[in-house]
C-alpha cells in the first residue's frame, strides 16, 4: 500500500520529465527550500509528485527538496520524503545516471521510514524497502555484500568537494586502498547499489547529504542487510527536515568499521 | 557504409550480452590477449561480434581485446577494433553504465581509424562518427564544449589507482579544482560524453588504457572538436595493437592545457 503510493510518485514525476527537451530540463529557475539551485527538471518532477499526492487523497506531510514542507490536510503523519530528481547534473548533462527517490515515515526520524523506492533512471530500475519485509530489485529479493576486506573491493566515495583540499585527503587513503573506485553522481543509487551488492560501500565525507537524498535508500539498504553510520561510527539518524546534512559510509558492518578506521587514520 | 557495420557489431554484440544472466555473464574463463581477466561476458560479445563479422563478408584483421587479432582472408587492412565490453566490472556488478565500442582504421595507427561507434548501455544510446563527417549522438550532432575554467566544470577523472599512492596524488589537485568529478567506470562512454559536451574533460594518468577502450571513442570527440592528448602535451597517437598503454587528457585544447598544467604542478 504504502509502497504503491511511492511507486506512483516515482512513474509521476519520470512521465513528467521524459516529456522535457534536455536544453529545458538545466535552465534555472530559483534557490530551492534545500539551498540548491531549482532547475525545471527539479520543479516539473515534483509538481507531477503533488499533483499525484493530491489525486492519490494523500493525507499528511511532504518534505522536498525544491518545496520545503507542505501539509496535505491536518495530519503531522505520514511523512512524505522526496527527492525529485536525484543527480539532477548528471540528467541535464545528458549522463545516463540519476533517479527519483522517495519515502515514507511514521515519525519525525530518518529511523521512522517505514517504505522506500528508488527509480534508477534512464535504466528504469526500481529498488524498494518495506520495514521488516526485505529490499527489492525489479521484485528481486537483492541483499547487501557480507564484510568485504576493501582491497578487494568496489566502493562509491563522493569526491566532489570544490576548493576543500583537506575532504579530498580525507578520503585519498580509502580510495588508495579499494581495488576499484566509482563517484557516479547520484547518492540514491549508489546506496541501493550497496543494498544490492554492486558496491561494497559508499562513503561521503562533506556534510551535504539532505535527508530527501538518503531516506529511501537507507531504508532500502537497511532491509538488505547493510547499515549506514555517521563518520563517528554510531548508526546513523536524524530528523526528517531539509536542515540537517549528512556524512555517511554504508556497506556491512565490518567493512564500514574498516573504512572508518582508513578514514581516521588520513587525518593523522 | 564503415558506419553500419560498426553498428551492426555492437547491435549483435549487445543482443548476444543481453541474454546472458548476471551470474553468468561475471564468470571468468581466462586471461584475455590484452592480460585482463576474460569474463564469459567479453568473450559472448566478441564471439557475436565475430560472428558478425564473418556473416557480413569482412576482409581485414579484428583486433579486439579478448582474442588478440584475427585475420579474415589475407588483407592487412582495414583493422577493426572492438571492445566488446568496456566497463566489464559495471555491467557484471549490476552497474547501470557500460559501453560496446567498434573503430575501423586503414592503416596501423589510432590516427588511422576512419569510423568509430560506442554503444552506450542499458541506456541504449549510440555515439558514432565518420572522419570529416562530424560525430553525432543517435543521429543528432554533437560537439564538444570549448574552453571551460575547469574551477566550473563538471570532469571525468578514472582513480583506480589499486595501491599507487603517487598516481592518485597527481590527480588530487585536478578533482579538487574542478566544479564536480565523474569516475563512472566506462573510459569509452566518458570520452564520448566530452565529446556531447557532457564532460568538459576526460583525464587518467594511469597508463593502462588501450586502443580498444579509445579508438572509437577519440575518434568521436575529434570530429566533435575536440582533441585528446598525451601527458607531455603531444596528440595522442599510437599503433593499433594492444601492447600499448596509455594515458590521456581529452576535451577542447584550452581545457586540457589547463589540466595538463595543473597536473604537472602536482608533482612539484
Amino acid at each position: 500500500m504504502a509502497l504503491d503510493l511511492l511507486q506512483g510518485i516515482c512513474a509521476a514525476a519520470q512521465k513528467a520529465i521524459s516529456a522535457l527537451p534536455r536544453e529545458t530540463a538545466a535552465q534555472v529557475l530559483r534557490k530551492g527550500a534545500s539551498g540548491d539551485y531549482t532547475k525545471i527538471i527539479d520543479s516539473t518532477a515534483e509538481a507531477a509528485a503533488v499533483a499525484y499526492l493530491e489525486a492519490a487523497g494523500f493525507r499528511g506531510r511532504l518534505v522536498s527538496e525544491e518545496l520545503g514542507e507542505r501539509r496535505f490536510g491536518a495530519e503531522d503523519y505520514p511523512i512524505v520524503v522526496l527527492d525529485p530528481v536525484d543527480g539532477t547534473t548528471n540528467a541535464t548533462r545528458g549522463i545516463s545516471f540519476y533517479s527519483i527517490s522517495a519515502a515514507i515515515a511514521d515519525g519525525r526520524l530518518l529511523s521512522d521510514v517505514y517504505a522506500g523506492a528508488v527509480l534508477e533512471l534512464p535504466a528504469g530500475r526500481l529498488f524498494a524497502a518495506e520495514r521488516g519485509k526485505g529490499a527489492l530489485l525489479d521484485g528481486r529479493t537483492i541483499r547487501a555484500n557480507g564484510d568485504e576486506p576493501i582491497a578487494s573491493a568496489l566502493i562509491g566515495v563522493d569526491l566532489n568537494v570544490m576548493g576543500n583540499r583537506a575532504k579530498f585527503m580525507e578520503m585519498a587513503p580509502l580510495c588508495i586502498t579499494a581495488k576499484h573506485v566509482r563517484n557516479m553522481g547520484s547518492a540514491a543509487i549508489e546506496l541501493c547499489y550497496v543494498a544490492s551488492g554492486a558496491l561494497a560501500l559508499y562513503a561521503d565525507n562533506r556534510s551535504k547529504l539532505r535527508v530527501t537524498d538518503i531516506a529511501a535508500a537507507l531504508l532500502i539498504l537497511r532491509e538488505a542487510g547493510g547499515v549506514a553510520l555517521d563518520l563517528s561510527g554510531n548508526v546513523l539518524d536524524c530528523p526528517l527536515d531539509l536542515k540537517q546534512r549528512v556524512s555517511l559510509v554504508a556497506g556491512s558492518r565490518g567493512t564500514c568499521s574498516e573504512a572508518l578506521s582508513i578514514i581516521g587514520s588520513s587525518s593523522k
